[in-house]
């Protein structure tokens, strides 16, 4: 058996080309015109999987499909569960993007694409790293699934409730994602906690037609001011969530983890300047990293609202809406929330205004026991495919089936990054560092080496 | 000489198509690509006077031209100015149209078209009414100019500017203008007083790019939520303006012209049923006439920011903007209230965001004296054209040039109203009945008359 970082070497061309293909796939699951590419995409996947010698096959969803694939089956060996999505955020604002966002660009060692960092770049690495299991043995050294979705960034529940339809299908002793993010460049992370989320779109409808503020203004509600209104009421100064009861299931975190905490790395000048600012707002005396590991938060992701084009326009318009969410922590219930937060906007409504909330899919926030054996042999992976023992961190984004798995499949996960935070995912010139994306492929190889060797645990599901 | 009524039946067919040319004009001035349409309409106003048997040219201006047409001299005959817009708003939400707004249609007896009603259908009832004067007598009663600018919805002062830069150019002893409503269907009015306004637009940015809400949110400086937050801070629950020093120039009405006020037929709940509500906001202890009128007031026109497509997006995004007025009373100040606003704001920005504030020209409030003998001749006219004396009332608009006559050329400004304020001025739908346009046409033309018929006031310009 040659060394992965052999392989690498006599197959780097075609492994990068395939990325390629991959990523000029414009599979946004949340726009219904990409409907077809998202279904294309399933379909490629499972034609490479059969090609590199898995059994491979789509499920239907009532979302986007699902992707299964199977390695050859090794008796008595242990079960890892690989997921990822095969889904990508939409792109616009397009104008911003250097090169276009589906014809992937490799600038200074990196590839620029929708979907390098998130999650396909990663999820690459790991599907390269059963092609060289494949090409080297015939078998990976353990079982090997690939469960993959195509609703990660809708806040589609289709994927979790084909996990809890599917357990069987799925079983598995070790589930292992790279959907989260490294620590910093250079510095690999192994990630141990997840913030959850609640999502919403409100709708202020006011008068039946766009009116001419002369005639109308100050005395007909006008929505665009009832919504900054509204949204402004959400929270205060220091982006502390105003909703009664919001914060009642919220628990401090551990004066160990706490420690923990503050020996990390992080000089919050440099979090600031990576993000283009001097400062920033939040709730006092939490630091950065509480502020977005261990504490909720209140983001609005998009406001829209009477005229929007060049120049002025005198306009009281009928309506206007808005996307925000609220980040969660594990206890947090998103239903809970929801409910208290329909009552409190509605209380706050002014005559004239009807409200609208729609409520996405809600998503608990979620913790991993660090304590497992399997967590140690993720570590020492990382530290052979990047050079580095990981750090045991959390992360302030959610992964919505993560929640799923934990409950319905095993407890044993391991979110191994590959990604850096400042790959600009969900923005534009998303992008992946390649020599990540050949660690990120070493440590996958690896892992289910140092997984096969471990002692078999019975499964706790 | 046959009668205006006459004329209208013998020439209905060739009024309404040419009315129908020149609504199919896209002339809206606000958006750049529209220059030429607006620059196309002009030529067209200037050929149709010389058509008629006016002298008539365009001037350039820092804006769009504007087009002078002369009748024949009456010698010893005094001169009445006409004032009209040929510009237009944009036209969108384009969706929420029935009709193109750009190809009229009558529809139950109305013209819909962008423009309609605001200003190119009661600017077209002049404009005809000088084609029946022509016609009839080869020349009117006294000496008529028209003054017609493409500006008026963009808040540029060009045509302000050239007001007081040719002040012999446009001498006049008296001036009308039909942009302003009639007080309600079959009630038509004469305007004596119109809001001022002070138009801006703002925009917050934040991080150097759109951040991923999960990584980034709790602790970096949302734009969306900071403009929420600062537009909010602009007025309280009722209305009133928080900005320091804002009513300091506002003076409340006389007892007099309140109670003039409480006797006008206005019923607040078929007001806010007009609008399609059921209910207002707006300043306690102020009857709704009052708010629109006699107060200033504050809207929201557009609210742009992050992500406004289909679905979800979890951006903490790098930007926010809105656009925003304050409609200003006679006394107000446009630039002082600028300079408070703009300390008024920067004041409140949190750490994390940078604020540019455009501040779009500004238009103080004006008020007209009723007891001018050309007030009633107009009054007159307009019995005489819609069969019905006129309220005298005051407007909740701006007209912005009307602030520039009153100073540079005449105190006899008759503002006398041929839509209605449910046309749709500025909104989608814009229509005009076609009933008011004939009745503006009999009124304009017996105007001209009427004031020939006054003893000559010596100018008090």
């Amino acid at each position: 058996m040659g060394t992965i970082a052999e392989y690498i070497d006599e197959n780097e061309p075609r492994i990068q080309e395939e990325l390629f293909t991959f990523l000029r796939m414009p599979s946004i699951s949340s726009q219904s015109e990409h409907e077809e590419d998202c279904q294309q995409t399933a379909r490629w996947l499972v034609d490479y999987f059969r090609k590199i010698g898995f059994s491979a096959r789509e499920y239907p969803t009532e979302g986007h499909p699902v992707v299964l694939a199977e390695s050859p089956r090794v008796e008595g060996a242990p079960t890892l569960l690989i997921y990822g999505h095969y889904d990508v955020q939409p792109v616009d604002p397009v104008a911003l993007w250097e090169s276009d966002p589906f014809e992937p660009q490799i600038r200074e060692g990196a590839v620029y694409a929708r979907g390098a960092s998130d999650d396909k770049g990663p999820l690459w690495a790991h599907i390269q790293a059963a092609a060289f299991w494949m090409q080297s043995e015939q078998r990976p050294a353990m079982n090997v699934k690939f469960f993959l979705e195509g609703d990660e960034e809708t806040g589609n529940e289709a994927a979790s409730v084909f996990v809890y339809q599917n357990t069987e299908l799925l079983r598995c002793d070790y589930l292992v994602l790279s959907d989260s993010p490294q620590f910093a460049s250079g510095q690999p992370a192994i990630t141990c906690g997840l913030r959850g989320m609640a999502y919403y779109e409100v709708k202020l409808t006011g008068p039946n037609r766009d009116l001419h503020s002369g005639m109308f203004g100050g005395a007909i509600t006008n929505p665009c001011n009832a919504l900054t209104r509204l949204l402004a009421s959400l929270v205060d100064r220091d982006g502390k969530i105003q909703v009664p009861g919001f914060y009642d299931d919220v628990l401090r975190a551990s004066t160990e983890e706490m420690a923990q905490l503050e020996m990390l790395p992080l000089e919050e000048e440099h979090f600031y300047a990576a993000a283009g600012v001097t400062g920033g707002t939040g709730e006092k005396d939490e630091s950065v990293l509480s502020r977005i590991w261990l504490r909720p938060s209140f983001d609005i992701h998009g406001l829209s609202g009477g005229y929007q084009g060049e120049g002025s326009k005198t306009v009281l318009p009928a309506w206007a809406s808005a996307k925000f969410s609220f980040r969660l922590v594990p206890r947090q219930s998103p239903g809970d929330i929801t409910k208290s937060l329909r009552l409190f906007l509605a209380g706050q409504l002014p005559p004239g205004i009807q409200m609208e909330l729609q409520s996405y899919a809600g998503t608990p926030g979620i913790s991993v026991d660090i304590s497992q054996p399997c967590m140690k042999a993720a570590a020492r992976a990382v530290e052979f495919g990047f050079g580095r023992s990981p750090l045991f961190i959390r992360e302030g984004g959610s992964i919505p089936i993560v929640s799923a798995f934990a409950e319905a499949l095993t407890p044993h996960i391991m979110m191994i990054g590959f990604s850096q935070t400042t790959d600009n995912a969900h923005g534009p010139n998303e992008h992946l560092s390649m020599a990540d994306f050949y660690r990120g492929m070493k440590t996958s190889a690896r892992l289910w080496r140092e997984l096969a060797a471990l002692p078999l645990e019975p499964s706790t599901k």
